[in-house]
């Protein structure tokens, strides 16, 4: 991609992630010259009182764009798998928050903070960068400075995800189905898969090999691609929590040399994109509420397992519409913008 | 204790833990003859339609009581500490629900699915037996049939605990600000640490020793007990979720024998105390609003980790305020009822 001033950008998808990404563009001053923004159908929609006039996506819609966004979808083929060949024929990066390419051999998986270089691959590739999933960008960004210093030889992670990860409509019911059961009446699911007010299920994405879900699988598997070490031993039990927005992470490391806990947290202080949030005694540590709207992966509880010298635990919290999604997004356009 | 048809039973405290224990005497249909309710004030309360005249608690209330229920309190020092040796000197066995007793060395601490056997010391001990932590009670009764098969050597578990285990106004609460943030007003944290309305917070208990909470702590010490097996690494992350009741913990079991999951999952089947709902094509798994008002422990998304042969996952549920706290109790009592 040429270096220019400004670039014409286009965002694909106009839900939870897809509005996010215009904020993200907006709030990070991303050197836009047009903006296209492409969804199903055409409407107008407005945004932090900006309005958007939606055209509807079609591989013509792409003529002149330097980096097409897609927003993604949640459990079903995002709008990449039709239009990123087309957008990429028409000269533009790609860079799509969907799972359809991810683990693509020729298809670079980014988290700007981890593994930057990775991304300029795309252009000698297929012109598609994959952006991760939500809960697996937090917890690779918050394990990688780990990694560096102690040789990470296993993760065990239990996730609590915000219901805005399965869509807006997810957060909407999170919000409605909540105040019918404060009323007395019915909790009836829509968009999530059991009833979300004041209950959590360990269900995010299908059910797959070995009884692991899709959320589970792909928290093992990008992590690998990402640290570029698929002898990491990782496992995962993913589970909806009735937030709307931040997903937490209990975050166990085995490591295969003992860990100085004093290191862990200097790295965390000096790593880019982590903000340390670790004051017990003053009841400080991350939480979702803390998170929302904001760009940042939040680390805190950091300690050592009293039992083993080798691992220690990691409270990890990141929005996750926003560097679970679109925040990350932009950051990796950011990388073929700068310097 | 002294074999009877009937028995004359305390309850001392009538707050979430106390009256779920009168719940369980009657609804277990516990041989009764007198029941005393004891509190710090004397008032009538109803429960279940069911009135009760609370008389004030004082050394002499024990007189004539064959057993003696303390359900404990969040925070502090329970009644057990002023009370417990005046019931047992009167002769009375006590079963204490709180926290102050548990570790100490000639005091049982009890969950009668797995060491049943060690209630009856406390006849020729101190004369009180203590009721494990809910967090720990669920969590046992999960372990042991995976201890007794494959030799756990380590204990990974992140927990998602209710806001009634930190009493009915922290239960309250997440129904009144829950409701406050719905109609846009603020969020005020009064008897939990933290805003709980759509959050959650890694802060259970006090912070103590090497940066790990009083909560997680007895999930480590209190198990060490139980499973009379100290040498068992465990380390958990304890979290508060925005649930009313029942806890759920993701549990990771490191065996030092390889694991065969269909012998696990048929122990389970047969364990007493144990429902096992695990049938993730179904969408079947444990839940906090099943489980609630339920004395069974649930356990569900049984599945080896995929990356060592060793290793397993349970997602194991259960009502913090029963199985976790009331009804335990009042099985412990059973143990000198029955046969």
């Amino acid at each position: 991609m040429r270096k220019k001033s400004k670039y014409n950008v286009a965002v694909v998808g106009v839900g939870a992630v897809g509005v996010e990404m215009l904020r993200a563009l907006r709030q990070r001053q991303f050197p836009v010259r047009d903006l296209k923004v492409l969804a199903r159908s055409a409407r107008a929609i407005e945004v932090d009182g900006a309005s958007y006039q939606v055209e509807v996506t079609a591989p013509e819609a792409f003529e002149g764009i330097d980096i097409a966004l897609f927003a993604g979808t949640e459990g079903e083929k995002g709008a990449a798998v039709t239009y990123a060949a087309e957008a990429v024929k028409r000269g533009a990066l790609v860079i799509d928050n969907g799972a359809d390419f991810r683990l693509e051999p020729d298809v670079p998986l980014v988290v700007p903070e981890v593994n930057p270089k990775d991304a300029k691959r795309a252009l000698k590739g297929r012109g598609i960068i994959a952006n991760p999933n939500c809960s697996t960008i937090q917890m690779v960004v918050a394990l990688a400075p780990v990694h560096r210093l102690f040789k990470i030889k296993k993760v065990v992670v239990a996730t609590y995800q915000a219901a805005s990860g399965a869509g807006s409509k997810a957060a909407q019911e999170l919000f409605d189905q909540t105040r019918s059961v404060l009323d007395g009446r019915a909790a009836v699911p829509q968009a999530l898969d059991q009833r979300i007010a004041f209950n959590l299920f360990p269900h995010i994405g299908g059910f797959g090999e070995a009884a692991y879900t899709s959320e589970e699988w792909k928290m093992v598997k990008e992590t690998h691609k990402i640290l570029h070490d698929p002898k990491i031993k990782i496992s995962a039990t993913s589970v909806r929590v009735p937030v709307k927005t931040g997903h937490g992470e209990a975050v166990y490391i085995e490591c295969r040399r003992p860990v100085d806990i004093d290191a862990v947290r200097k790295a965390f202080t000096e790593a880019p994109g982590v903000v340390v949030i670790d004051d017990p005694a003053s009841s400080r540590y991350p939480m979702p509420v803390d998170a929302e709207g904001r760009d940042e992966v939040f680390i805190g509880r950091i300690r050592k397992d009293p039992s083993d010298e080798k691992a220690l635990w990691l409270w990890v919290v990141a929005d996750n519409l926003r560097k679970g999604a679109a925040t990350n997004a932009v950051q990796i356009a950011e990388l073929f913008v700068k310097r």
